[in-house]
């Protein structure tokens, strides 16, 4: 039976998009393909409130995080990662997996960032970049990143700021130029609700400088050459043309929701599971970080969350178990993509029923 | 009007092929990814020969190369790059890109290297590890990696042998373990048949080793976490699951073929152009190192190329002109993955049409 994901990626992807994949194969230094990135990436600005451009990467998003955080730091300098759970942790692993001299500043798991914690972490070190995840998915936190990029910004004015908006990216609002970011990326699986494989990275002037003083910044994620074949509507490796063809489909019906309508959704969505989880859990996240799309709940109930979905299964559904250390202690409802509200009902309603709540 | 691909990748994509990419989404961390993963890594195992670990990454091929090559170079070592055309100088340029002591050694275009000028190569400084191109797509030359590779263990038992299969997996023999090669990778979009997105990699214990010894070797691509991954099934970061629902089918399709029906039959095709090549044209390639994926054909007739496939187009059909520094002065025909030597013939016929050739 098929299950309908509510699992922080991937997401439900619908029959029209899944579909979209299936277009004929085309050169990809031909002006069929040419055509499609094309029509694509001014639908990714749009999305990002952005003139800079957007890149596609075939890629899950680790790579171009790994690939961003290479070429942010010059050598001698530092990289300062904010960890607020399991998936901001990863910049730190990715840095020092690389040789990247690296500090990070945490918060305990449930809370965000203040602006003024970024700040004040970034006055102890010699820091070329800082990373902020947008949206903590082990957690359920939402980040304040417009407010923390400004913080940094005034106070730091040549610090690259690269964001992590994976399961955030399509599903909340990301004013990628008035932010004043550097780099945000995000995978294809989440909240653009198509099938894994894919990056859109977009990057500053800001960004693009850093990397040129960057020796040994690597090849296949170099921003300096992604920009060069971007003038011509071309990416330097072969890109993954399949999924493109889907996520043209899908920019479409992104756009013709209307972005504010998107948005207003995801929060409606993420408003239902957290006003049931305050009623029959207990939320991880505190309430002023609470995310959008992804909400964690404590499994005060002492229930098997893997017996749940279970039942679920048999239902047409399937919800998250807590990440890593986590696990069984929470379990995590993700609200993304192209599930709708009604989708959401029906799921709680399901698990009040399995679980005999009411 | 569609045309069918006879160009080095992408190429024509089958549509049993493209609608297995529409199954439904399924979670990464579910049973049912594991259970696709765990159908597909032994039919990859049996293409390559192989009892070793064969991993499938979400990236272009040439994102694997440079994963492989950071994590085959100890500090104090260097690499040596075997160049023959534009696609084994990327292994170059890849390596500088990221910091790594390197050389090359180069053969005129046109020509393979014989195991002795590798060998003799490997002799000039303190080399951790030697890249080779299967199939170099530029000139349409096929190196003889068997006997590379086994001159090459004889004198250096420690050098890592890293192999750029990327337009020959799955259209020619490779045995991977019998060759006792460390790396061979290649992209889903050439002799696989399949869109581009995924990249191939069968991984020796000497390369896991080497892997181990290499600090700051980086992470989307480091071979041992991917090892952690395999042994139950999944990948550290998202896999590109419709891309690997195709690739299930199409391994299905291959073996159902049988592997030595499918190497006899790129050949076979490849004889058919090389024939046709020698007949009109001159071949770029030398005799004894001809590819039986892709034929370049010197332009001695002074066609335009671009006219030529304009002309094709019409018909349903695109094949590729030279690369770089060998456009206009060559052309390019691939025969990959699911062509038929019946598509050969009659793209062929279609060129004597267009050309008057007779």
């Amino acid at each position: 039976m098929y299950k309908k994901l509510f699992i922080p990626g991937p997401t439900h992807v619908r029959e029209e998009i899944l579909q979209a994949q299936t277009a004929p194969m085309i050169g990809h230094r031909a002006r069929e393909y040419s055509d499609l990135q094309g029509r694509v990436t001014p639908k990714l600005q749009q999305l990002l409130y952005t003139q800079q451009p957007v890149f596609i990467y075939a890629s899950s998003g680790t790579g171009v995080m790994e690939g961003s955080i290479r070429q942010a730091v010059r050598p001698g300098k530092r990289a300062l990662v904010t960890v607020c759970g399991a998936f901001s942790k990863r910049w730190f692993e990715i840095a020092v997996g690389n040789g990247i001299p690296t500090d990070k500043v945490e918060v305990e798991w449930g809370l965000g960032f203040r602006p003024e914690q970024v700040v004040e972490a970034l006055g102890q070190g010699d820091y070329d970049a800082v990373t902020i995840t947008l949206n903590e998915t082990s957690t359920g936190v939402q980040n304040p990143v417009a407010e923390i990029a400004a913080a940094v910004r005034a106070a730091y004015p040549d610090v690259v700021i690269l964001v992590d908006a994976v399961s955030s990216m399509a599903g909340v609002k990301i004013e990628f130029d008035a932010w004043d970011i550097d780099c945000v990326l995000a995978s294809s699986q989440k909240c653009f609700a198509l099938p894994p494989g894919l990056t859109m990275a977009a990057v500053s002037e800001r960004m693009f400088k850093r990397a040129g003083e960057v020796p040994g910044r690597g090849y296949y994620f170099d921003f300096l050459d992604m920009l060069k074949y971007y003038k011509k509507n071309q990416t330097p490796a072969t890109p993954a043309i399949s999924l493109i063809q889907a996520l043209d489909k899908q920019m479409d019906d992104i756009l013709a929701e209307g972005l504010e309508n998107r948005w207003a959704r995801h929060l409606e969505m993420a408003h239902l599971v957290q006003a049931w989880g305050r009623k029959y859990w207990k939320l991880f996240a505190a309430e002023e970080f609470l995310s959008p799309t992804v909400t964690t709940m404590v499994n005060t109930r002492g229930i098997v969350v893997g017996d749940l979905n279970k039942a679920l299964a048999e239902r047409g559904a399937m919800i998250s178990n807590g990440y890593g250390d986590l696990k069984e202690k929470t379990f995590r409802i993700a609200t993304m993509g192209d599930l709708t509200v009604a989708d959401v009902r029906w799921l709680l309603g399901e698990i009040d029923d399995i679980l005999g709540l009411e």
